[in-house]
């Protein structure tokens, strides 16, 4: 089986590109010694790509209870990463009953006192470092921790503003801001008596970047291990090394106006438009040929229909001819798929990979 | 069940709302004599919708292969609606081999004659009536109907650009012009001795809107069924009868700033921005209580990360708090799900229908 002979549109993975983003990150982390890699699984959602990632059943960032359960078994060390409401405190503790760690985070203290009186679950603080998205204001965090009471085990904070840096001076400026004020919050703990485990930050752009870690015991990121056209306009992603694309047909051709259709549309790609704010905007996504070469130049989707994509400028190309195209966003594009065809540096198909979508 | 019950993110489908959203399309159909309705399933992907919305098996349009297969056995009149390629012959040819009746379209001389060659399957030109995305001129028509031989099956077109429109007027001058392509387009081939059985055109807002469909003999529409708020905002679906809406629990609240941190972000409602460029921007999508009622004014989905939703102005509601969240472009969001939670006016689940995702 190679791309060939696959259906479109499907979703490529390309073996050697991911092993060498993962290399990437592993290289960067190590330069900080005592700090561990947690990767987060939010893009790949997909077993083999974890083992890649987190051998020997390391440990891992979840963004959804679907992949908690997916990847309880293999990897039982996981922060659930996104806010937790009581509701699913009985799901979390379905899966530590058979000998998951799964271990949540909170920046409420109502919902942390509701974690307390549940009594299964750890949980970690969420701080607030900068983004505004999720985090209680570091001055308030002790509050947080304190009505965790015995399931307390440490803070968290995610610097997802990084991803509006444009320059790796900036990046590694924002990494800073990020170690500074989850370790200052860790210190302040300690000084009213709590012991936080954990004391856990990242994004890509800041785990790749970041200066020091000091007081920092673990580092997440997920997009680093694909990549996409994002990552790869701000700077922190190598050019050319995005592990994902799109297998896409032409299914119409306007030779006059440069312009292709393609099978790869809104479902396919995403509706991400990321690289609109960036120096080279790659519109719906940039188009490769089917050995994943940038072939044509910067040949976009400037538009994307629920199944169609306008790819320009294009040569002309016989309809059913078949293209890749790459991604604003990787875990979005990827999020429309069930399922990874993998290659290792040509077209053909060496192994096919699940994953788990949805909630 | 009821909705209080359900983990969230999860999409909630409400019957009744559905009910009404056929009927107004049935109506609007039965104004034209002699003119079929040809449902669109690329929204709904579900057979439970189909057997509303296309009763007693009635010819539908679906825009994947997968929809195809998922509904062949029940609704075998169908035409999938994207612009076929060679390879993907095989795929409809099996389904016919077992009784269905899929027809496929092309604007292509080259795939015209690779169908004819293969003579398993109908197929009908697309005309392009002035979207400019698929179809080929109407004069070069009669060359590609030409093409398909004895495969030739009749003539379709779709006018995408009355997602343009922004008045009644101009959806029924829209529909005015697709009409009149399609029916120019058929009386030169019927001038050349050919026989176009299906003359078929179609989009929500024009087949609401059309005068007259005098020479069509179908209409295709698909996002009436569910609606959107894009759609309300062109003035082609009613104001707050949208069927499907995104449940979700407040994950983080910031009252001091209005904003309450949902989860239902990116992947539950989609990047999707069409309100964007509307009179009333709804960000990535509009808050609602859990009725489904519009309870908190312009409260909108100010922005979307992966599974992070920030909406904003919103009252302080606990962490846990259920909400629902109305969908810009439903075909987008409800292809985040894998089911519905059927409601029928109040918080009771009657029941879980799938859909049928990916390609």
């Amino acid at each position: 089986m190679t791309l060939d002979d696959l259906p479109t549109p499907a979703l490529v993975l390309d073996l050697g590109v991911l092993r060498r983003n993962l290399a990437m990150m592993r290289a960067a982390i190590a330069r900080h010694p005592g700090v561990a890699l947690r990767p987060h699984l939010k893009t790949a959602k997909c077993r083999e790509v974890a083992e890649l990632a987190a051998p020997g059943g390391g440990p891992i960032t979840v963004s959804t209870l679907a992949e908690a359960r997916f990847l309880a078994d293999g990897w039982p060390d996981q922060i659930y990463g996104v806010g937790i409401t009581p509701a699913k405190l009985d799901a979390v503790a379905a899966l530590n009953a058979q000998g998951a760690r799964v271990k949540v985070i909170t920046d409420d203290a109502e919902a942390a006192r509701a974690i307390a009186a549940d009594g299964r679950v750890d949980a970690l603080v969420e701080v607030d470092c900068g983004e505004h998205r999720g985090g209680v204001d570091p001055a308030e965090t002790l509050a947080v921790a304190r009505a965790l009471g015995l399931r307390f085990a440490g803070i968290f904070t995610h610097a997802g503003h990084s991803y509006a840096g444009r320059s790796l001076d900036q990046m590694a400026a924002i990494a800073e801001t990020e170690r500074a004020a989850v370790v200052a919050a860790a210190d302040a703990l300690r000084a009213a008596g709590l012991a936080p485990g954990i004391v856990s930050m990242g994004s890509s752009p800041t785990a790749l970047h970041a200066e020091t870690l000091e007081g920092i015991t673990e580092v997440r990121a997920g997009v680093y291990m694909f990549g996409d056209l994002f990552q790869e306009q701000l700077g922190t992603h190598p050019e050319g090394e995005i592990a994902v694309s799109v297998l896409a047909s032409v299914i119409g051709r306007k030779p006059a106006q440069g312009v292709l259709l393609l099978d790869a549309g809104a479902l396919a790609m995403s509706k991400d438009r990321s690289t609109a704010a960036t120096p080279r905007d790659d519109g719906f996504g940039l188009v490769l040929d089917l050995d994943g070469r940038r072939s044509f130049g910067h040949a976009v989707l400037e538009r994307a229909y629920q199944e169609h994509g306008v790819a320009r400028p294009m040569p002309d190309l016989p309809v059913g001819a078949k293209l890749r195209v790459a991604p604003n966003h990787s875990c979005l594009t990827a999020a429309a798929f069930g399922r990874y065809h993998v290659v290792d540096g040509s077209r053909e198909v060496v192994a096919t990979w699940d994953r788990i979508n949805g909630w």
